[in-house]
């Protein structure tokens, strides 16, 4: 296969590097959430490596990016890979990034070959991937595809009551020789490289994973009233304790949630007492709750459940539940994992297909064009952590994958 | 009575309505924690109202403050009264403030009745009695009786990496005009007046309570650790969840301390999952214990009995238990207690004998001089809450009892 673009696997590991120095934790991990200064820093940095190769730069009213080599027809939308910049608070140095460089490699492999293709080919850096700073999480690709609007994700505030709208206005002006992309604009196809956030193929030896679909998820606010009180004075009969009483629904739904075949997944990621005090009997507490499975009937079964097992948890305090995501699962079209399974053959790096236990951008592009995902080992499965690693012949695999894969779309018409 | 100092109820009333300004929130409380601009802000209006009496004021180390009265006798120690400035995050406009607002009512009083006494008369502001911002609680009054060190105690930050060394600099820095005061300097006496933060002598009709004693109470930090993982890609066997793991620790530890009788206070006032996110398992957990009894034995056999509990649930984490402060029952002499009991007799006050379920700066005083205290109702005994409330007869009934008392006191040789 020399007859095709082969990616610099040097250059692509510089880059991974480059980009884990924006954000950079002492503990070795990044902590770069959506469109911060860090993050814009990022977007800026993918700008400067575009522009010398003459690549055109377009971004949309929500911040995604889109970076452009032309094709020889015109009238042919762009086949496209990428993933995104942001990270996890204190998170690590491959989520999302890697699949935004895997994806700028090939782009760069392809026109240092000279290639030509009829469909332009894009490199897109969607925005707040995450879900970190502003809720919810794949903000920019689902306003992309239609499936948030536009205004209200534009009126989202973080912690410190900044807008989003405010932020994609920054990155604007931070870029200041882009175009404009049009929500929605057509895409011929999309593939999108990304760590494997679990141990299955670091378990089985390979190195790619051909992801054949992405399980369903359901996100969920829930905010306990009691009465704050005096912890010396006041008698336990007397407490409406939002904390005691946010334990019982959080041990309860536990319980409900217990899957022996441990599919289902159950998480309490955020738990607050707002303004709590060492003595005071907690009048208020905040958490959140992230489930997930394969299935879609035990997706609604089980999380239909969740705010009727907070109400009778309840006790002395009051209960507001607030579902504010809801992802059915969700299959790869055949045709894109065996076109990915047939890439990775070709090059002879070991492969296997592998169901996605994370959501992803692709979720929401496989709602506008043939999409697909490719996983790469990480170090014992572990994410959302600063100790994610990925090795640098895993993460030059999947760019030389995608260029394979980007150069055979990009001739299709 | 009518040769001794009279209170006067309107301007008393007035000063607690200008202290409640200072820092208030908008549903009626009041959020001034320990020397913040909020709080050097009101010991600065303390000083604007002693200035026109000459009455003199002295800074120690730890930022207590003494607004004086000279005495006749310049060997004698002061008596004096007071309580703390500071308030409990989004707390009330009576716990603290009041007790150091009848100690000047009743210091105006006497100087308005040109009462001369061989003893100087002192109003107390202890420093940072909450321990809301700084830990640990009483730290002013700590301090000054030799409870707790000095330079550990100026070392202290708070959430914000502030120390109270240079909080205590600022306070000085914005009252130039005043004298130093040592450390452990001795009291002749000293009366303190507070809200009950109960419900007692609101239900019996009685408004002054004469304090017997106060409950001991020991306090913890707890600190557990577990692995950050990715929310969906984890399965619960792999994790190693620090929120879980928490919960089972304060499950367990509120069964261990369930008192059928009602009488050990136990609280978690405080929790947080540092940095946590939607889809991230919690890789660390926090949290605050708070237990109360009136018994010594029992806060001993249970409160030891909690490092244990913590360690038997922390399940695949780890965790850390730091107990802070240790602080035995305390009965307040029976001089001090039938004295308040004969002056709230004298003035017609009902009134009853009553032990303090709360921790105050009178502990610490205690353990310099002849010490007391005096409760008065506070509305459905609610404290540490914007919506408490104090009745202004009553603060004035406490203010007459202060006042009528310092002068006793005052006089004794």
């Amino acid at each position: 296969m020399s007859s095709g673009p082969e990616i610099d696997a040097g250059r692509l590991w510089q880059r991974h590097l480059a980009m884990a120095d924006i954000g950079a934790t002492p503990a070795g991990g990044v902590h770069r959430l959506a469109l911060t200064d860090e993050d814009i820093e990022a977007h800026r940095l993918l700008a400067d490596w575009a522009g010398p190769r003459g690549f055109s730069i377009e971004l949309d009213a929500i911040g995604n990016m889109f970076i452009r080599r032309e094709g020889s027809d015109s009238s042919l939308p762009p086949v496209a890979s990428g993933s995104h910049t942001d990270t996890q608070p204190m998170g690590g140095r491959f989520d999302g990034i890697s699949g935004v460089l895997a994806a700028f490699e090939a782009l760069e492999a392809i026109d240092e070959a000279g290639i030509e293709t009829p469909h332009p080919i894009e490199v897109i850096a969607w925005n707040n991937e995450e879900g970190s700073r502003f809720i919810p999480a794949c903000m920019g690709s689902a306003v992309y595809a239609g499936a948030e609007p536009l205004d209200a994700m534009r009126a989202r505030e973080d912690g410190d009551g900044v807008t989003m709208g405010s932020c994609v206005d920054a990155l604007k002006a931070a870029l200041p020789d882009t175009g404009h992309r049009d929500l929605g604009a057509p895409l011929a196809a999309f593939i999108e490289a990304h760590i494997e956030q679990g141990p299955e193929l670091e378990a089985n030896g390979n190195i790619i994973g051909a992801v054949t679909g992405m399980q369903g998820y359901r996100r969920f606010t829930v905010a306990v009233t009691g009465e704050a009180s005096h912890s010396g004075t006041t008698p336990r009969a007397r407490r409406r304790d939002a904390f005691f009483a946010a334990m019982d629904m959080t041990q309860a739904l536990r319980a409900a949630m217990l899957d022996e075949e441990d599919i289902l997944r159950f998480t309490i990621g955020r738990f607050a007492i707002p303004g709590g005090g060492i003595s005071v009997v907690p009048g208020r507490a905040e958490f959140t709750i992230d489930m997930r499975h394969p299935d879609a009937a035990t997706l609604r079964e089980r999380g239909d459940r969740i705010p009727q097992i907070c109400r009778e948890n309840a006790g002395a305090c009051e209960v507001e539940v607030d579902e504010f995501i809801n992802q059915d699962p969700l299959d790869f079209p055949q045709a894109m994992i065996s076109a990915i399974e047939t890439a990775a053959g070709r090059r002879g790096y070991p492969h296997q297909r592998i169901y996605s236990a994370a959501g992803h951008d692709a979720r929401h592009a496989a709602a506008l064009c043939p999409a697909g995902m490719i996983f790469i080992p990480c170090w014992r499965g572990l994410s959302h952590n600063e100790a994610e690693r990925a090795e640098p012949e895993h993460v030059a695999a999947a760019a030389q994958v995608i260029a394979d894969m980007l150069i055979d779309l990009a001739q299709e018409r």
